[in-house]
Formats: C-alpha cells, structure tokens, sequence
C-alpha cells in the first residue's frame, strides 16, 4: 500500500473519530441531566382540555350534592372517604392520598332546643312565631339533616325587647338610629345581609346597647325584588320566601381556641373565656317571610330611602308596632337561641402527584368539602371540578403518559363553613415547608355562580399564566370566543403595560386562599365562572346558604350542561400545568409593578397633602417602587435571553426561586399584630376608600384627627417605613443573586 | 481495491465513529451541565492552607491597631476605605466590594466636660478624684482619640449620696444589702464586673432607689489576682491599676431608634422618649486602683466571702466610708455623667466573590471593624484574619484558578461595640434575601484570646464541617496534633452517637452572630483560639475594652508569632471552602437530635413533675423529638446512598435546600413578641438554671409559684405547643419532599 493512501484512511479514521465524537457530544443528551419533557408539553395540554367532561363533572356533583354535608357530619366523613377512594384508583388515582384531622371548635344549633323567634304580647303570651325551618318545596329542604337556620359561634341566651330596624347593621346604621333619638337600650335590631360582615352587625348592635340581632336576606339585595312563591324557586332561580342565609358569625379565621397552632389534639387551648371574635348577644337569621311579618309592623318614623327594601311595604325604624299593624303596639319580639360550642373532628384530604424534576415544589390546589345543607353550588361545584381534574390527570399518570416536572397536591378542606378552618390549621403545621416550597396556591371553591363570564381574583403575578390559559380555551355559550375574550367584555381594565386586559380582583378572606396569601405569602388565586351583571343586581345567587342550593337548582338555573363548570375546569387545569410543567414558572413578578405604581399615585394623590402637614414625605416610597419596577423589568430581560438559549436546570432553578419567593418578601409578621393571620403588607384588610398600602391607609385614618406628634402620626411613619423596607427588599431579591 | 478492503475499511470507519460517538458522550462533561469542579478541590483546599501566612496576618494586625478606632470616627472611615482597596486590588480583591451606610444612635463621653468621679467631704470640697484616664504607660494611653471610660448609653447626671458596695450587682446582690438592713435610696453602688451585664448593673441598682453606679474590674476577676504595676502590662499581659473596661449598657442590640428597621436616613425612628433598654441612672466604669481608694474605706459590716477581691483589704458593704480612713465618716461619692447621644454614620463593608454554579447560596464571613480604642485583640485580630483570608482566596480567584460553587459575602461590621449594629440593620434590610439563600454565617471577631486552644460556638449542624476542618490542619505549639486533638484536651463532651468529642459552645449574643442566628435563624459559628483554663481564672483577657488593648499587647503577651491567628485563618478558610464548595453541604442535620434529646431529658427530669403537678404531659414533645430524629437519619441515609452514585445537580439542590434550610424552621417571630430579635424556640435567652427549651423554662419559671388554671400555667401550656409545633414542622421538611 503506498504511503498516500495509508495517510488518506488516516485522516479519514481521524476526521470519523471526530465526527463521532462531535456527534457524541452533541447530539446525545445525558439522561440524569435532561428530564423528559423539560417544558410544558402541548400536546399532554391539549389532551387534559379534551378529556376534561362535563356529564362525570355532573355525575360528580349529584353525589356530593345527594345529601347535607355540614361539616364534620357523618355525610361528611362519607365524602372524606370518596376522595380517598378516588385518589387512591389504580386507573386513575393519584400517587398517594390521605386524610388528616383536626380538633375544632364548631358551633351547632341544639337538636332538642330549637332556635326560635316570637311576637310577644303585652300579657307574654305568644302572639306569632317565625318558621324554624325552611318550607320543604322539594323534598329536599326537610329531615334530620338540614340544620335549622342559625348564626354559627352566636351565644346562646333569650333576649326579648322592643324590635328596631337597622339596616345593614354596620356603624353608621346604628349612629343613625340614634340621631333620630331612638334609644336602642334592650332593643332587638332586625337587619338585612349585606354591607357590612355577619358578625360586624352582632358587634355594631352590641356597642349601641342592642340585646338581639335578627339577620334576614331583603328581595331586593338577593331577587331582583322578586318574593312570591310562584316566581322564586323552584320556579326560578330566586329565593324562596322561607329561605335563609346561614354562616358564620366568628370575626376572624382559624380554628378559634387554636391560633398560629396546628388543632391537633394536644396543641395549646385559649380558655373559651378569652376567646375575641365570637358575636357578643343572640344572633339568629330569618327568612324574607318572617321579616315581612316584623318589619311591615314596625311603628316609628319611615326608614331613609337607601334603606327600604321589596317587602312590598315602607319600612319603619320602630322602636316597637304600630298600632294599626298585626300585633299590640306594645308587642315585644323574643329571640331564643340555643346554639352550642362543640369540638367536632375535622378532616382535610390530601392528594399528591409527585414531581418528575423537581419533587420539592408544589402546585397547591384545593377547595373545601364542607356545606350548610346540600351545597351543590357552595361547595360541591368546585369540588366536581375538582375530582374530575385529578381524575383526567390521574389518568394520565397511571397510564405512564405523563409526570409534571414539579409536584401537584390536590387539597379537600374542612371546615370551611366556620371560618376556612381545614386550610388554616394546614397551614399552620407545616408553615416553613409550604412557605418554603409552594409556587401558587389555585382555589376553585364555588365553580359556577353563573354562568355569563370567568372571574378570577389573584394577585399579580398569576395574571399572565390565566391569561395564557384562558386564550387557548374556547368559551362556553354562542359564538366562538375564547374564554379571555368573553371574559373582557364583562370584567376589564386598561392596563398602561398592556391596555386593556381583563381585570383581575383582589384577594379577600372569602375562602381558603386566604391563609396562603395573608398569612404565607404565597402567590394566589381564586377562579369561578359568574353573572353577567347586567341581567341581575343579586348579591349572590339567590340559594346561597340554604337547603335551596340542591343539585336540581344548579342543573336546571346556572349552568344547565355543565359547560361553564367545564370551563372552569379547563381554565384550572391549564393553569395546572403551565405552573407544575414549565420549565421557566409562568409567574410574571413584573406585573406587581403596575399594583405598586397605582399604590403609590393614590396615596400620593389622597394622601400626600395630609401627610406633607404633617412632614411626612412620601419621597422614599417613590424611590423604593422606582427600584422595584425597574429590578422587576431588567428580570424580566434576563429571563427572555435565558430562554432564547439552552439554559442550565440550575439557572432555571435559581432564577424560579426568584419568581417563587418574591411574594414572600412583601410579608412582615410584625407590621400588624393585631390582625390576626394577616402578614402580607399590600393585601392586608384596609379601612378608608383610599387604594393604596393598607398599613399606610389604616394609620392615616387613625391619625387624621389628630396633632402632629401624637403616636399615631408616629405609627403612620412606621408604616411607611415598614412598605418602604418590604419593596426595598423585594427590589433586593430580583437583582442578579450574586449582588448583594 | 478489492471489496474485503472496501468492507475492511467500512467495518473500521463505524467501530472508529462508534469509539468516537462513546468517548464523545461519555469522555466529555457538558459544559452546562459540569461546572469543574464539582466538588470540594482538596489541591485547592491545599493550595489555601498553604498560603494563610503569620506574617501577613501579623503586619495586617500592625496596620488595623496602628490608631485607635472607635465606631463613626475618622480612623474607622479610613479602615473603611483600606478594607475597600485590599477588595478591590485587581491581584488579590473579589469580584466586587462597597460600603454601605446606616445613620445610628451611638453614645459618646462629653469632649468639654469629662466623666468625673470624686469624694465629697462633709462642707462641701472635694476631697479626692478619680482618674479620668487610664495611665500613658506606653505612649498609646494618650492622645485625643483615646475615648475617655465610659459607660455607653448610661444617662447624663450628677448623683451624690454615700457609697455603697453591691458586688456584681445582680438582683440578689442588692436584695442581700436590703437584708442586711442598708437603705440603699440615693445611694452611690459599687459594683464589679462579671456575674451579670453591664446594663443590669444599673437597672437593677435603679430598682432599689440606687442614684447612681460605678463598676471596676476586681483584679481577682481579671488579673489572677494581681495588681501592682511591676506584675501588670507592660510587665506581664495582666491589667494594670488603671484600665478601665469600657462597653455598652444598652440591654437590646441593633440600633436603639429603629428595631426591625434598617437605620437608613429615611426609617421611621422611635422617640427617644420611649427608647427601652437604656441604663436609667448615671453609670462610669473605673480602675482598681480608684476602686481600692473606694472599697478599703468603706464602713459597715463585713461582705461575705463571695464578695470578697483582691484589692488588698476585706471588703465592707457601706454605706459610707469609715471614721478612721482616709475619708471623712459622712463624705459623699459624687458621679458626673456628661455622656451624649449622637446620630452618626456607621459603615459595613461588604467583599463578595461570586459563586460559579450557585451563586445565589451565601457563605456569610464576617467581623465588626469598630473597637473602643486601638483594639487590638477586640476586634483586629479578626479583622487581620478576614484580610488575609480574602487575600488568599482573592488571589487564587484573580489568578482564575479558581471560583467556588457557591458565593461568599466577606463582611466588615461598623458599630458593634455599641450593640450589634452593623449587623442587624445588614440583617433588617435584606431579611428575606439573606434567609432564603444563606448557608451559613461564620463569625470571628476576637480571634485569639490566648494561644491555647480553638474554642467555638455554633448550632449543631456546623460541628461536622468544623471537625472535618480542624483534623486535617496542625496545631500550633509543641508536638504534632491536628487542632482537633489539641481542642479535643481542653473542650470535651461525651456524644452519644460518637463518643468523646470537642464539645461546641452555644451561641448567645455576644457578637454580630446574634441576629443571623436569632433573627434570621441561619446556621451560625464563632471561632477563636482561647485560654488554658488551668493556667488562669481571668474573665476574659485582662486588657479587654481598655487603652492596653494593643499590638504589642497581642504580639509579646497573646501570640508571639501569630501561630494562633493563623490556626484561626486556616479553620475559618477551611470552613468557608468546604461550606461553599462541597457538592452537598457539609451541614448535619442529624447533629440537632442530640440537643433536642438532651432539651427533652431536662425538661422530664428538671420539670416533669412539676408539669404533673399541673397535668401538662410532655407526651407530643417526646413524639416530635422522636419524629425529628428519625427524620433526620432517615434524611442522612438518602444522601449518603445519593453520594454512591453520579446525582443529578437538581437533586442534590433540593437536598441541600433541606439541609440550609432546617434551622429556619425553629423561627417562631410569634413565641417571645417581649424578646426583640429573638425568634429561635431552641436558642432564646433562657432565664433558670435547666438547659432545656427556653420558652417552656422560661414560662415555668414565671409560673412555678402560681396555681394551677392560672394564665401563667396556659403560657406554659402555649410554649409547649410552640416547641412541639416547630419541631413537628423542622421534621417535616426533613421527609422525602414529596411526602406532605
């Protein structure tokens, strides 16, 4: 062989073996380092929106709906063991399920002794009696299970006096009673739903002297003015003239002898005597029929006109009958109320997939099980979704299809009924595991109120990923419109990044997301389909609270085919699994900026002139939501050049810590100690109109009266500082990790 | 060619591509994927032991003691600037270095109108004075920058009344003058230093009417009992008869205007009026020397023998002086305070080398820069460490040898001697930031006390990586033992798990540690070389706080050679590298069940029948500590198995997230709201002698002697559940992640 050819396969043998390990290198991935998939996958995305049914979520919810399910009820228990079951199938169960129970403080009408309100008359003897219990217009609002209308953790006691009317029960009400120089000494104050919150009216009415309150829900707040039988259920979606709103009347949240402490058996106890947030007199609500009956009575001067009603009659303030009425001008009303104090076992259920990639970061979603009767919208609406969404990706885990990058906990809370029990004592045992590795926290609690639009409450950073979600859903209805575009046309703003966009509502303490927003930090949000406004003025659906809110009601008034309660469900499950598969989290921590900005444009536009009379500047304000939005955007940069290219898990990993964490930051334990849960300083409760930092607002109403100097200017200072601090150190952690 | 050489040819072609394709995937680390190195480089470790030099330490102590450099002063600024040069020197600096400043309340003596203390005689004159400054014994005692004695904080005021001698005035000192029937209204105490704090002294003297106090060092304390000036420095490393210990009486640390708020110009600062933790009467530090004039001429009744010093005569409880000594019988002590609150600036200097892999993970270093007067020993002997640490590894980082894996922040702190200043507003204004990514804070402050021994303080999880450090380097001084073995003579405990071992000090608040552990709950240590205990009962180095405190001092007296310094450097280098390079952290959770199991055996043997008593069963603390235990072993074998094989990066992440992370699970900001900072349930300040849970001590403490059902015992009850509850929760974060 001559010399050339020798050195031709030479080279030819060096430029193979190059090639193959060019090839090598390259074109193999390591298995350890690349999970598969390492992204959303929209196929397994579009295979959830397809098998998400509306006929199983249907089926779902005639059997939670089939009986009562008052929390911790044997009925209750029944469903705890439903879940279990269903999480635990092998064809389409979940990687593991379980219950945990807690110890609680719950509050119950007697079974022997019911509550019951009377007209007495001048001699004692009984003149009328309120109904105790709801007319059984379908077979389903009698037996042993429908708990009689009550107002949960109201004390019991029989108080008997003269009835005024009060509105809504809130402060002003009641100051108003007395500038028309009734005296409300020994009264009983009848009140309708609304305005202020059920127990506020206890603790209003107990400040004025009042000894009972009678709470009822007015025709006009829940029926369109609607009241007869023949035009209210089941003949449509309105309140029947003996339905009642029952619900708790406990100020605050948690289980209430067990504050920041799990309810597990052996935890701290507050003596019952120095529990705070329990309604102070007898409270009980009544059906619209029975305030008729009291209310179209009532003697006194003529109510003011924001406080009339569609009882078809002119409501008086009292005190006490009108002559001419139904009872002696000096008939009295007698409220007996009965309740009691029990500890009850409460249970949570836990469902958990675990996480392909990322095992220690957890997609939190969870609604409460617990119902006052039937509850088929309030809660079981959500609860069908529920089930139906883990049933679907339940599925695919078994099958072998499909593992999320991060880890998935489906969550049935107790005791919601009572004051989002189940969630906070959950959150309260594993505080520092869930603060330190929960990426969103998705509550879908009542599914369908309506079914016209999506609603969604959240804070900030959820906003774009239920955008992108919604965008790929089409809408339930006519037409063929996503879900986002029907959306806008019902709830919007104009957005100065974005124009106009739907508009997301805040956060509250309306269910169990609150624990995991206030007391956690843990960017949140609450998802439902709702009315359209423009057909109807109802607080709520008319049913809400009552054995009215049957399966019957929701298959034959809100959402007829169930396509809304897939709507929600498909939107949810979306935003499922862009936040437990994408490999960058879908949480856009920029978009806080816009919520900083109209923070601080309103305290500087309601507040900046009192605040400069009293030397205070809101300059450092102005320089710390400067640093975060622009920490926030240059993030935002860094981020989108990370994704152009094949970043390092590690990378992701730490520049999602970022994103996960930032909602932390805006927690300080201390900035309110005596709200109670609530830690988080741009969405703790705020007093006053002002939109704007709550610490800042709530101090500024307290100081606003009074000199320079005091202590209360002192706190609004504080406050500002602690925001300032809070934003400062936000800003801190979206900067590039290695700068201090 | 014939065809058998064509498939010759092809046959080696494909095994050539094939070997190709294999050394390809398998031969080269992705780039990405494999930072090099992956782990702890002991050439590296090697190359740093090596490089930590004496001399350099020796010439950098030199430099830093050359003037005194009391906090906010002209000379502190100029250390400030000489920290940012050696950072930023392009041979040796980090990657980037900045000061940044606080505006804090410090407390200074009057320039115009010293400190004074005299005797008064019966008409009016001043019959005699103490020094107001220690004595120029080697020409660095003088000069305007040396502070005059002081008590920093203690009130400005004149009292004048008869002297009295209260020991260490503790509480129970003063209660045994009041048994011994001495009116202490008015009067001028006397006290020594040690047994309690220096702000204690005063609050407790103010309690019992006590007008003003003087506190010395006994020289039985501090000197072995010596005194005379031929036994004292210069002579000897003893105090001299003139020094004086200077120090801050504020009870609190951090800055006293803003708790829980960086001191920056725009915080929200409290009226000084409602200022707490200040002394509340006059109080001057002085010599022995003035207090043998003192002390020997009291009269009254006979100390006990506790009481006793070295002073050369028997001491005498006053009050006033007796008839026939030096002083008229009815002469007086007056003590003039002209002290002053000032707000000055105070920087931190912040080193940081950015870390390769993880760079947002912090290997927290970090000494105070401020001393009272040259402060030699307190704190430029480790701040002449610090220096030559981030010498060395700057060094090896400019060379581009090398990078950790993870970042190490190097911190200089401004103001400590005044309270931990410095590093508590660094720890109020990056609270989250710090408490989301810090490993670990290393805290070395005065390095060497005495060349005898390694002494450190830390929670549990840093004994191993100290262990692991200090076997593989040589200790100082005759023989060939590893600090290990020579630390191991001085300090031992006998472990449960591993048999006798150096036993680890528990951190309290003695330096800029205090809030990383107490506030942040980051895992903590702080690291010196100390005395033989056999060879001195000195409180702690004579010239502690005084003008003797200088270089001379450490170099003949302390550390002739800085071999100890440097066994210092090298342990704390060693740390930082194997804290910021190791694969998996070098943090042993497990090390925490020993503490926990002794807590929980003093609690059954020290307070078990006690709780009885009143039926509070230990029962859920037995079973949560059992839980940790087993959790944390549990957890040690998972990582031990992972070490076997090649993990992936992500994993072992999420491991080491769990093991950083553990020590924030024991913070409870809601457990002692009356201990500013202290939010650790397992290392709160614990009053009574059983070294168990401080909340539950503490709360037993206060209610031993109260009945059954009152709120003490329910405070009892509450701080059960609270330790139960965080140990409960740390356990649950040391489960697999996916297990709720």
């Amino acid at each position: 062989m001559q010399w050339t050819k020798v050195l031709g396969l030479g080279l030819g043998a060096a430029a193979l073996l190059g090639l193959g390990i060019i090839l090598g290198h390259f074109a193999i991935p390591k298995k350890a380092n690349s999970p598969a998939p390492q992204d959303l996958d929209l196929a397994i995305l579009e295979t959830v929106m397809g098998q998400l049914d509306a006929h199983r979520i249907r089926e779902n919810l005639r059997e939670l709906s089939r009986e009562p399910h008052l929390a911790s009820s044997p009925r209750d228990e029944d469903l705890v063991q439903l879940l279990l079951q269903r999480w635990k199938d092998p064809g389409s169960g979940l990687d593991s399920a379980e219950a945990s129970t807690y110890e609680v403080l719950l509050s119950f009408p007697s079974q022997e002794q019911p509550n019951v309100v009377d007209v007495v008359g001048p001699t004692g003897d009984i003149i009328h009696s309120c109904h105790r219990t709801e007319e059984n217009v379908t077979g389903e609002q009698g037996g042993p299970d429908v708990v009689q209308p009550y107002a949960a953790y109201a004390p019991s006691g029989t108080p008997q006096g003269l009835l005024v009317y009060a509105n809504q029960g809130a402060e002003e009400d009641f100051k108003e009673l007395q500038t028309q120089g009734i005296k409300l000494e020994g009264t009983i104050a009848l009140t309708r739903y609304g305005g202020v919150g059920r127990g506020a009216k206890a603790v209003n009415a107990a400040k004025h002297g009042v000894a009972g309150v009678l709470v009822y829900t007015d025709p006009a707040d829940i029926n369109d003015g609607l009241s007869s039988p023949n035009e209210t259920f089941p003949n449509s979606w309105y309140l029947p003239p003996s339905g009642v709103e029952r619900g708790s009347y406990y100020e605050y949240f948690g289980d209430p002898l067990t504050p920041y402490l799990p309810a597990v058996p052996s935890s701290f106890r507050v003596d019952l005597a120095n529990v705070s947030g329990f309604p102070p007199i007898p409270t009980q609500p009544i059906g619209f029929q029975d305030a008729r009956d009291l209310l179209c009575n009532l003697n006194g001067t003529l109510a003011p006109a924001t406080w009339q009603g569609a009882l078809g009659c002119r409501y008086r303030l009292g005190p006490g009958f009108r002559p001419d009425g139904d009872f002696p001008a000096d008939s009295q009303v007698s409220v007996s109320v009965y309740n009691r104090l029990e500890l009850r076992n409460s249970s949570n259920v836990l469902g958990i997939i675990r996480g392909a990639v990322e095992p220690d970061r957890y997609v939190l979603y969870g609604n409460h099980r617990d119902s006052w009767v039937h509850g088929a919208v309030d809660p079981s609406s959500g609860t069908a979704v529920l089930l139906e969404l883990s049933r679907v990706l339940g599925t695919l885990l078994k099958k072998g299809t499909w593992r999320p990058r991060r880890s998935i906990v489906f969550a049935s809370w107790g005791a919601e009924e009572f004051g989002l029990i189940g969630s906070t004592e959950f959150t309260e045992e594993f505080f520092n595991k869930l603060q330190e590795r929960t990426v969103a926290y998705i509550n879908v609690d009542i599914s369908v109120f309506a079914n016209a639009t999506l609603r969604v409450q959240g804070t900030p950073p959820v906003q774009s990923v239920v955008f992108s979600a919604t965008k790929e859903i089409r809408s339930p209805g006519p037409g063929d419109l996503s879900i986002y575009d029907n959306w806008i046309r019902y709830f919007n703003r104009s957005s100065p990044v974005y124009g106009l966009v739907p508009s997301l509502g805040s956060l509250g303490a309306g269910s169990d997301y609150a624990p995991f927003i206030h007391f956690l930090g843990i960017s949140s949000m609450d998802i439902a389909y709702t009315y359209d406004r423009s057909k109807t003025s109802a607080r709520i659906y008319p049913t809400y609270h009552t054995a009215f809110d049957t399966f019957d009601y929701m298959d034959k008034f809100l959402d007829p085919g169930f396509s809304s309660h897939q709507a929600v469900a498909r939107t949810a499950g979306s935003v499922i699994l862009r936040l437990s598969d994408s490999f960058f989290l879908p949480l856009k921590v920029s978009d806080y900026s816009e919520t900083l900005r109209s923070f601080l444009q309103a305290a500087e536009q309601d507040l900046g002139a009192l605040l400069e009379q009293h030397s205070i500047s809101l300059g450092p304000l102005v320089t710390a939501v400067e640093k975060f939005e622009a920490e926030a955007s240059a993030l935002g940069q860094r981020i989108s050049t990370l994704q152009k290219g094949s970043p390092d898990p590690l990378q992701v990993r730490m520049l999602n810590d970022q994103l996960m964490l930032l909602e932390r930051t805006f927690l300080n334990p201390r900035a309110f100690p005596e709200e109670r849960y609530y830690s988080h300083v741009l969405w703790a409760p705020r007093t006053g109109s002002v939109a704007t930092f709550p610490g800042l607002s709530n101090a500024c109403s307290r100081a606003r009266d009074t000199a320079s100097g005091s202590e209360a200017w002192a706190e609004v200072q504080r406050q500002l500082s602690i925001v300032v601090t809070a934003l400062e150190g936000a800003a801190a952690t979206l900067r590039p990790v290695a700068d201090l």
